[in-house]
């Protein structure tokens, strides 16, 4: 794939207020921007993540049925993590698709980088694409906060669900779902 | 379009530090989970927000390349605003469709409702399809700190600058572009 853009960083004036949450940092910045005008901005500083779309040998699509509490709602979601400091993009999303999952994978391709909320978040997630799949024996412990369960689904069935509108649209997801699409000509 | 899941939340027990930035308010909660886990997690509060998969009559779909201080860098994006207090979400769109593009639409379809960050936003973009558009003789004021020009790109040129891998892949809008495809046969 192609180089993505050079930055363009708005010119940063002052941090009036700030708040940390695990690994997540708010600021409350006064920011000089490209075009010349000045503003206070509220931002969400994030280390970065790491998602994959596992497909198995026979066509399905490993997914999770995944409880978040700031929607308050189960999501249907491909499996993901936040970056740990030092930890590489792939490696994060080999540990990640294991412990949320319990597969392995032999064979990675990368689907681009995406922003899921960049008005606000400087956020960016990882995206790839895992084949060659092998279900653990055993699956590793994760984040003991997380409420989850695999569902293995056709490929039909993932667009029908989101197509049918009972279902929230999870902005990752769907976003990683569209470039595998594209990569695997489905 | 079919209801959404009940909401199943978390039960809040306390709200231990919040900050505000204009139409955001980051609050630090300790709560309970449906599993029964206690723990203390940052959110982000959002009063919700609307995007338009705009296209014209000849199939041309309208974009806008937008700068993003968060990510300091232009983005390829679909209309999009945040929702005005008592303001529903297809007049929202009405409204950004506008101020940012400078098109009104005639036929407005919903495209299912899209969680850009569930796990530290509660944030909800409605997602429309809007068409039969007409250009406006003169586009209405909007927010003076945006920095944004309007581009108009066959689908297949949309497809193709999402699959290169030089463009940020923007989670609300591959998300709304995969649900316009679908209801559009693409």
């Amino acid at each position: 794939m192609a180089p993505l853009p050079a930055p363009e960083p708005a010119r940063h004036l002052e941090t009036t207020a700030s708040l940390e949450a695990r690994k997540l940092r708010f600021e409350v910045n006064r920011v000089a921007l490209p075009m010349g005008v000045e503003g206070t901005f509220g931002l969400i500083r994030h280390p970065g993540a790491s998602l994959a779309v596992p497909v198995l040998d026979d066509g399905r699509v490993v997914v999770l049925r995944q409880y978040r509490f700031a929607v308050a709602t189960r999501l249907l979601e491909f499996p993901a993590g936040t970056l740990d400091p030092g930890e590489s993009p792939l490696a994060t999303m080999q540990r990640e698709l294991q412990e949320e999952a319990g597969y392995s994978a032999n064979r990675w391709d990368p689907l681009g980088a995406m922003l899921p909320c960049p008005g606000y978040s400087d956020e960016v997630i990882h995206l790839f694409l895992a084949r060659e799949l092998s279900l653990l024996s055993e699956r590793p412990p994760g984040d003991d906060d997380e409420d989850l369960e695999v569902v293995l689904l056709e490929p039909g069935q993932l667009d029908a669900a989101l197509a049918a509108g009972d279902e929230y649209l999870d902005g990752k997801s769907v976003t990683a779902w569209f470039r595998a699409k594209q990569l695997l000509g489905l």
